[in-house]
């Protein structure tokens, strides 16, 4: 295996001078690229996951095509889920649906936590061939969902606009909670793990629903089980801390064994540099819509942001996924922008 | 028309000193309580809106049966844009739908502004039946849509994850957004001066979805418009601004001519009173999914509550609207709580 020709994201999560912040788009694989939407047209959505070519050609089409500074998986959160033994629908347009949601200690209990390495071995197949095709190119992102936002789906069944059912559990049988929370933990730590052997650079840790908790109860059942993650994976690859919502998190997170954070657009950089007391790197935070602007416009806040976050400990990106209807010249004038980007005389 | 039994609620937003916190729940007409779904098992969504009797009846409710310190006019933030010559649709158990949405300078310049008294006569009738009906037992709260909230629903034509389309429209037709802003905006200040003519002791706004924006968006395209509301109505009767999801926006709007402000749950009372530097009347901010607890836990977390916010410039209320899956018990033991409170002996 090479070594990188481009390695500006590894030194930002470490802190390292860079020339430019690196810059990568969470679901930069996927979604709204026409060679993707080909794919999909030939493959359903779980095909595309579990076939390691494919999944390694749609991995690298954001790569060749709009030219991001790191390549990441192309999968999904939910094959943690199928792991443990739930089925997990996905039908193309509509959210996840799992038919067989967790209900009681015995559904916990039937709930698989061993052998993720060989029950998800098509991810490490896919994660080998990707290495092997970057060749060195640009590091390679590995990822997982986070225990609370893994537990979401497994007691809803589907997206929620409230997540109820699963905060009922959670507050009603908070012992059972987090039963379930550290088996997903366990079993997520050993993915992670995995895939950095198979070759992940780094690792990024999405809890997409995160911010529905309060700060109270986020520190209850989100939190401990993200610093758990950081501290078993640390030692082996950087990790990145995605709580999408949970800005009131980052002080406390920015003392755990993550390389970064990443944050969302209603928090301003000076605030989230504030609040993380400049010491750790973060990742962020452009409004998803906003790449539906015009180029122009883009370019201009993009350039705004770097000012405000300044160009070191950071990383470039969304403040969460790329949006379906987003022109690829679009997100490319956001990746353009980023390499292109010259301190303002005002700020420098 | 006789004076105010309880007026707790209007003294909390004039900054007086009251013996206890007022406490009233967002969407407490409605929802969840079994009279309500007898009601409306006979009667379509807008039969029960525009129907002053009936309207009238819902209010009551919960002021009846749960006990609340203020009733809150049963209504829809889409009937302004009913109003304004829009046609809406209301699906029981499905969000509204706006058949033929806003696109162009054409649909914003058909838009109606004028004589909103007459054309939401109803509300006006249900407002005087409703104070009648409440013969002074507790104040009245009138409310509306803020006008990002409104341009949300008229430009997308539904609710959406990420209201892409209006905010593509704000970012690519700026000038239009604001026309189409600013038409909302003189309707609903016209609105809630006629609600508070007829009968309402206060008025709510509601930014369901002013979160969505950057704290940098949100200047542009939500603040001023709300400021612009304020100004206008708090010289008739105090204002409760609630910008759900834009805690950033607490300092800026603290120095509003609001009397109050609500906040959702992502933001502890303490940083709220931090960032309003303790000059203004809060409202909120459980959890609303936090009423699927054990009632024992609710009253705990409530005292809690009460004990982080201070009993003074402060209304108990939820962070967001009450769930339809909540018990009428657990509503009864939220709204016991916060009138049995006793400080808790370490912080009083």
């Amino acid at each position: 295996m090479s070594d990188l020709k481009n390695d500006l994201i590894l030194k930002a999560l470490r802190g390292e001078q860079v020339s430019r912040p690196p810059v990568w788009m969470m679901r930069q694989a996927g979604r709204y690229l026409p060679d993707y939407i080909k794919l999909r047209e030939k493959y359903d959505f779980f095909t595309r996951v579990e076939t390691p070519e494919l999944a390694c050609e749609i991995t690298l089409q954001p790569v060749d095509q709009v030219g991001v500074d790191a390549a990441i998986l192309f999968s999904d959160i939910l094959v943690i889920p199928q792991a443990m033994g739930l089925t997990v629908l996905l039908e193309e347009g509509k959210g996840p649906l799992l038919p067989k949601v967790v209900k009681n200690k015995a559904d916990i209990d039937a709930l698989i936590t061993t052998n993720v390495e060989e029950r998800l071995s098509y991810v490490m197949k896919a994660l080998r061939l990707i290495k092997q095709e970057l060749n060195g190119r640009v590091p390679l992102i590995g990822f997982a969902g986070a225990p609370w936002t893994i537990l979401c789906y497994m007691i809803e069944g589907k997206g929620s606009k409230s997540f109820d059912k699963a905060k009922q559990f959670c507050f009603t049988e908070p012992e059972l909670a987090h039963t379930l929370l550290q088996k997903i933990t366990d079993i997520t730590i050993a993915y992670l793990k995995a895939q950095v052997n198979a070759g992940a650079d780094l690792v990024q840790v999405f809890d997409s629903w995160s911010g529905m908790l309060s700060p109270a109860d986020f520190k209850i059942f989100a939190q401990p089980y993200l610093i758990q993650i950081a501290d078993a994976v640390s030692g082996m690859a950087p990790v990145i801390l995605f709580p999408k919502g949970s800005w009131y998190a980052l002080p406390e997170l920015s003392k755990s064994s993550a390389s970064g954070l990443g944050i969302d657009w209603s928090v301003t950089p000076e605030l989230a540099r504030q609040m993380t007391n400049n010491s750790i790197t973060l990742q962020g935070n452009f409004d998803p819509s906003k790449l539906l602007a015009p180029i122009k416009q883009i370019k201009k806040e993009v350039t705004e942001m770097i000012d405000a976050f300044g160009t070191q400990r950071y990383i470039a990106n969304l403040g969460h996924g790329i949006l379906p209807n987003i022109p690829v010249d679009h997100a490319r004038a956001f990746v353009d922008a980023v390499k292109e980007y010259c301190p303002n005389p005002s700020h420098a």
